[in-house]
């Protein structure tokens, strides 16, 4: 039997999602539910990595197990055994051909900006900014991201053979001091979100123009966009199959 | 001078508002922070303590400095040289007759509890109960509890000399699954917020009747009324002076 799993987690006390060395991360929490479960070790596949900090409504994996269990109940077993701070959403039956990487057709991304006086219980859930930021310049750097891109010069790992993505759609929703930026594309490259973020806020504050995004985005060297907006920031939403 | 600050903090890293040994709790980041702008050891006078886990929006306490500085200016100075989960919301200069926890005259705390599904990134800012409840219920065990009682058998402190205290209000609100209790009263008692919580919801939940929780309140007996909502429930949200 294969399950696919729904998952949404707190980043805030795990080093990402993928397992690193013995730091606490959202995988080997989920394997270690699974193995009291399934009595054995069991991989979990996930549908990508999260860094840490980043948190996650929407995180897919799947496993394999011989034993049919009803997806409640099996929701229920894994639920029980997991640490607060991750929380399994949805479980399902699919066949043997679905892969939580590899079937994922696109992403959706959102990141959390609020421009309001930092207000300690959330400075873990999004980016509190100092200064106020022009939405029409920001939607104007955004529109250049969308389509299809060789982002090289926007991801961390540019040692990468592909780094052509393709980026859907930017879609901004502010409610009083809150602004969520919704990023949907085919995939996303380590930190691609976070870079394009700190980008269109530099364009916003006057720092860049928007040619000196385009060039920069076209140059294909990541050292000529150098910063990342905090991971806090970052959630990611949803996947589509 | 003496400055008045309002403080809000997220309970869940600290072992409470007051110094205890060598725990992390909210008063030695206070001072730490004051010491550098002060240049000495300055004590903060808090309005009351608040346990391990429990949030603020609302705490207040003051300290003396002889150097008159701009309230906005202070304000900055002390939030620059704090950690990111306390935040100082509001600076005034205050009569020298003014004292944090003796001039208060009453004080408001919330109660959070939410009725759907876990979301791990609230876990720490509410309790998730399973369990519908009976609203209607909840407010008739909150009007045993209005108006001036001996609370001795609601509190975890009983050794106190004086256990008798003035509820002004309670009052609820409810927001799709979400409920909001918010009591005001001169006073609480240690604890006695969430016993008072955790013995309305037993009232909801049919568990005992509205008379047994009089018959625990008169009794003054602490081992009848054991438990205790969870701390992450619970905001001190205002003072009153």
């Amino acid at each position: 039997m294969r399950y696919k799993c729904t998952v949404a987690y707190d980043g805030t006390n795990f080093h990402g999602f993928q397992v690193q060395n013995d730091l606490r991360c959202v995988q080997s929490e989920l394997e270690n539910a699974l193995l009291i479960i399934t009595k054995k070790k069991t991989k979990v596949y996930g549908a990508g990595r999260t860094d840490a900090g980043v948190h996650a409504y929407g995180q897919v994996f799947h496993f394999d197990f011989e034993v049919d269990m009803k997806d409640a109940f099996m929701k229920n077993a894994i639920n029980c055994r997991l640490p607060k701070d991750i929380h399994i959403v949805k479980v399902e039956h699919v066949g043997e051909d679905f892969h939580a990487r590899f079937s994922a057709k696109s992403k959706t991304y959102e990141y959390l900006m609020d421009f309001s006086e930092v207000d300690p219980l959330k400075v873990n859930y999004r980016w509190y900014y100092k200064y106020p930021l022009d939405a029409s310049k920001l939607k104007e750097a955004a529109k250049v991201f969308i389509g299809t891109h060789d982002f090289k010069a926007i991801t961390k790992n540019h040692k990468l053979e592909n780094t052509i993505r393709t980026i859907y759609s930017i879609d901004f929703c502010e409610v009083d001091s809150l602004l969520k930026i919704r990023f949907k594309g085919n995939g996303f490259l380590h930190n691609q979100v976070r870079i394009m973020v700190a980008m269109m806020v530099e364009v916003a504050r006057g720092k860049i123009t928007i040619s000196d995004l385009e060039n920069v985005l076209n140059s294909l060297d990541r050292k000529r966009a150098p910063k990342t907006a905090p991971a806090n920031g970052l959630y990611l939403v949803d996947i589509q199959y």
